[in-house]
């Protein structure tokens, strides 16, 4: 089992210190302070605060190094590692795909990288929050982008089963999309519908009326605004399209229900992909070759028919 | 205890029926049709399908008619009104309440109305699925437009007590706008938010990659499309005043997030507006006065700060 070097030290890369050294492997960290680092180390836990000394042992390790910081923490880091681990085994953590897969071409273009991640999350933040089980039952996604290192694809693929996640392959780009659909703008969409529920201050009529399909689809809207800001506006482009489309969605749906007062195609086009989606809730998980030129296409392909990796041959 | 008839035996009215026996009211029906009224018979209730001979003994014994048929055939029954029971007692569980007000001016305009909307509902339709327990714990909006009876407003307040609902008093105007607010829009976003979430039919990633928000933000899509067209369409003024301030919310959105990549204003907003849902779940019962000049507007005035009339001297 590969060695685990954990960058940052927070809700993600707690929880992937604990669940790693729940699965039995070698694994330190390294804290952005020493607050933090006391804590990891009352926990038992292998954490300081001296980023190249955790490099460095990574590197002469063959260790995998996983960036679990804020996004814009990583080019730090991300210099660090070109200058004293140049060539290290390594992943990130971070919620979007092509801003951190842009930042690794330029400030550690020789870094064996392989983009990750892990779905899973909560309201809290910080050490004590960590959870070995936080990832139990995710969906974790691992980049198969063109030209990525399969060597390295296998420890992240390794390191998400070893948490208890699905491997779900994706290209960066189609990640950023996807997550921008089902993720950010859900909250997004929560937010606009509370508040137009909630109308005028002076009035809780309508609050007061309001039952399950309001509490649901609002239920969102209820997480603290610093983490639904940071999460949408790190992945501004490809929320962008997805705005602009649930826009002409419902900029559509408007001039029917004004002219004709039809919904009906609005309507069952959400029954039916709700029909979809319930039939998403139980990938098949697939054995994989990853010996072929065609590799990482039939990993992306994999991904986009729904389907988790299971092993390879 | 003031009798009972209810005209439409279908979940409404067939739960109605049942609650209103549980609670020792006199009570009687008529169904649609000879298959349900003996399926209601069957159970032990007094229903048949003659709409005529049910308003004649309304009329007589003083009772409350209950109109619980969809929008469209509230016409029909009101010309019987009109015809054989002109000055009855009468209340409806129609979900918007401006068309059947209006509909009443028309055509029964001597009957003694007071609209009401019992808000509780399934997914399933019919006598069979029926359920006495149904209103319990449900708002029951009780119409308190200027002119209302205040006598027939008691007996509604009665009959949605003896239901176990709370009783939230407005305007009908204003009821349709809070309907279309926090019930039919929510249906609508949840439709857009699944057609927008599920992409191409041959790209199945996003649905794989989705989790609680996505879930939770989509879950009323899963309705039966045709209930939720028969509840939507019939509310269309009051709805697009509300997709248009979703709309124009959505657009102010998209614009800050083009320009400076700012969601600050729509996530703050709807963190606040979910905050002050939660404030609303547990709804003051205040006794109010129904002698004075202002009884109806103060009425009014208590549903707009969110409280319910729990009684009155």
């Amino acid at each position: 089992m590969r060695a685990l070097c954990v960058v940052g030290t927070g809700l993600i890369g707690g929880s992937l210190l604990r669940a790693a050294r729940a699965a039995g492997r070698e694994c330190w960290g390294v804290a952005a302070s020493d607050g933090t680092a006391s804590a990891a180390r009352a926990d038992g836990f292998d954490v300081n605060t001296d980023l190249d000394a955790a490099l460095r042992r990574a590197a002469e390790a063959d260790a995998l190094v996983l960036v679990a910081v804020p996004l814009p923490a990583v080019e730090g880091v991300l210099k660090r590692v070109d200058a004293v681990a140049p060539t290290v085994r390594m992943t990130d953590a971070v919620s979007v795909k092509v801003a951190v897969a842009d930042a690794v071409a330029t400030f550690a273009p020789r870094a064996r990288y392989v983009g990750g991640h892990p779905m899973a999350g909560t309201a809290e933040s910080g050490w004590a929050a960590g959870d070995g089980e936080l990832f139990r039952g995710a969906a974790w996604v691992v980049i198969a982008d063109d030209g990525a290192d399969l060597d390295v694809w296998k420890d992240v693929a390794e390191l998400a089963w070893a948490c208890g996640s699905r491997v779900v392959p994706a290209a960066a780009d189609e990640h950023d999309l996807a997550v921008a659909r089902i993720s950010h703008l859900p909250h997004l969409l929560a937010a606009v519908l509370a508040t137009v529920g909630a109308g005028e201050p002076d009035d809780d009529l309508a609050l007061a009326l309001s039952a399950s399909s309001f509490a649901d689809g609002t239920r969102v809207a209820g997480t603290r605004p610093e983490l639904t800001l940071a999460m949408c506006e790190g992945n501004r482009p490809a929320l962008l399209a997805a705005v602009d489309e649930a826009l002409g969605r419902l900029g559509v749906m408007r001039g029917a229900l004004a002219s004709t007062g039809g919904l009906k195609a609005t309507v069952e086009s959400g029954y039916l992909a709700r029909q979809r989606w319930a039939s998403t809730r139980e990938p098949l998980a697939l054995e994989v070759s990853l010996d072929g030129p065609d590799a990482l296409a039939e990993l992306r392909e994999l991904g986009r028919r729904g389907d988790v990796v299971g092993g390879w041959k």
